[in-house]
């Protein structure tokens, strides 16, 4: 059977203030109604049972997602005790759902990505489903790059695979320097790597295996399932006991036959303000204005206001954002360094 | 006798939105403890009697100022049922002063400028109040400039006045172009106009029935005094028949043989953003960063909360001022249409 898991750990800190600590990004409504992860669990509605579904989030967050995710029990929303990055919790809820369903497929989606084309989204899961059970491979989507972007690892396609639309993995790209993205726009085959991944479990955790022995080995002191008395404590162990470290580094760079279905619905993964202003439609001048804001004489900006007002006047290619608690003033290509500023009021306040 | 007369009738526009209507920069404390109406009236304690001074607002200000100036006794303190710029206002007051005491000296002070050198202000007064006595001239202070700006006008200082420090005026001028402003400054004999007159009320009244008959008209429809039944009605007569103008350009610019005594003790009128960067202290970087704000990678840059987080990361030259209605961010150089913000914000809002 397919599974879909949810990371829904982190909180979007290069969102802030819109996205705090107290109010992550996937629990924003940034495109609808829906919350972000609300819309990533009903996506796969049609896919998979949704209340077998697991979802990985942190300790704080637990709560807030039970409720916010009806259709999944209580006990299979899982509260990471301390962040230890996207490995662990996909080895953890590869051994959970193996325990049950050796045959178990895991499609793992992060629970804060917006994808603008709901078929497109699930015909590709379904390619790569088929391409994880035949294959006994591990597989991603790749998403055909519209822009030269700088702020997305790359996958580089080679040989196509003997199902269509499914090619084997040459490389994976880190996040490239703009020269080096628009070589990869001109050459083609790129593909943005997009941290959605489907396989078997088991042929996953023998990966884990290979590559990460010692998260393999802290997997081996979790015997009980989600519910089960005693399952607390062991999720604690576990978390002590691993290393932070992403499945990219982790497994996807170091794994073979990797596959790749490239894919093209309207996928953001809003990483940070300026992809706010691509999902938000903006004005003539190229400004996206929400909620309380005055823009004159400006061009390019994001104001955005969930708490008062905002008045802009005479800036170019700057996101001016006020919540109730913060403003913060940025340049567009300056948002990926909001983290900076969220790091240091972390330390200046002792949080 | 000399009088201080108050004007406290605007409420500092460009300063939006740390000033605004309901809290007007005149009752802000920008460099100390007082409010800046305060420290204008205390500055003065040692050349008048406080009790006689008139302090000229709007109605809806006018509460507030009696409790701000308890000195002042509180049907003193004229609450102007519109605006009708400066003229009106001063030309009142001297009517009103000149009814008790036919030679009154008035001293006109703008309510919300800040002055760092209280003696060399009290010097420069002193010497203005002689020289509107013995020449019976029309006497303004004139600012010597410390910078080619182009925020205010400038007064043309021509012959020397047989009293020591004093000359005459040879011509105001209007707010000048970059060129023009280093030209004033390179020529010297160039002094800002302040805004702070000196003169008798009879010499004022006189200069009035020629230059503006139309408010002397209106003027001679006020028999009554500050407090007596009757006044209030004539008050709402006055203000509704006189046309709006500044003593600028309704009197001085028209005036015979007015004077100028050039004076420099610190005078600021903080007419907008940059003016209050002047004022409080900067960082290495030019930074003036005060409250709740943290400021990364920036440069020449005001930072200014008074309610909530400001976060400001890689701008140079940009006011950034957040208080618990609204934020406002433009560049220095354009501060001077934060007056366009307020105006928008009022049409937009019907107010």
């Amino acid at each position: 059977m397919t599974y879909a898991v949810i990371l829904a750990g982190g909180w979007g800190e290069r969102l802030w203030p819109m996205s705090t600590r107290a109010r992550p990004k996937q629990l924003l409504s940034l495109t609808g109604e829906s919350t972000l992860v609300g819309s990533t669990l009903a996506r796969m509605a049609t896919i998979v049972s949704l209340p077998d579904t697991l979802v990985m989030t942190s300790e704080a967050l637990k709560e807030r997602m039970v409720e916010e995710l009806a259709s999944v029990p209580a006990h299979r929303v899982i509260g990471e005790p301390e962040g230890k990055n996207t490995a662990p919790a996909i080895a953890l809820a590869a051994k959970l759902l193996v325990a049950d369903d050796p045959d178990a497929i895991m499609v793992v989606l992060p629970a804060d990505h917006v994808i603008a084309d709901d078929d497109g989204f699930r015909a590709a899961i379904n390619l790569a489903v088929g391409a994880a059970e035949t294959k006994r491979a591990l597989v991603t989507l790749g998403i055909r790059p519209t822009r030269p972007d700088t702020e997305y690892g790359y996958i580089r396609a080679g040989s196509a695979c003997d199902l269509e639309g499914v090619f084997e993995v040459e490389s994976f790209e880190e996040k490239p320097d703009l020269e080096r993205a628009e070589g990869f726009i001109e050459a083609g085959g790129y593909f943005w790597n997009s941290g959605m991944f489907i396989w078997r479990a088991d042929v996953f955790l023998a990966e884990v295996t290979r590559c990460l022995p010692d998260v393999a080995a802290a997997l081996s002191g979790v015997s009980c399932g989600p519910g089960d008395t005693g399952f607390d404590d062991e999720l604690v162990r576990f978390y002590e006991s691993v290393e932070a470290i992403s499945v990219d580094y982790g497994i996807m760079e170091k794994a073979d036959g990797v596959l790749v279905v490239p894919a093209d619905f309207g996928w953001d993964d809003i990483g940070a303000w300026p992809a706010v202003a691509r999902i938000w439609p903006g004005d003539d001048d190229g400004n996206t204005v929400r909620g309380d804001a005055l823009v004159m004489d400006s061009s390019d900006c994001v104001a955005y206001s969930e708490s008062g007002t905002v008045a802009v006047l005479g800036m170019s290619g700057v996101i001016v954002v006020r919540t109730a608690e913060a403003t913060l003033v940025v340049p567009k290509d300056r948002a990926r360094d909001v983290r900076r500023i969220v790091a240091a009021l972390r330390t200046r306040d002792g949080k």
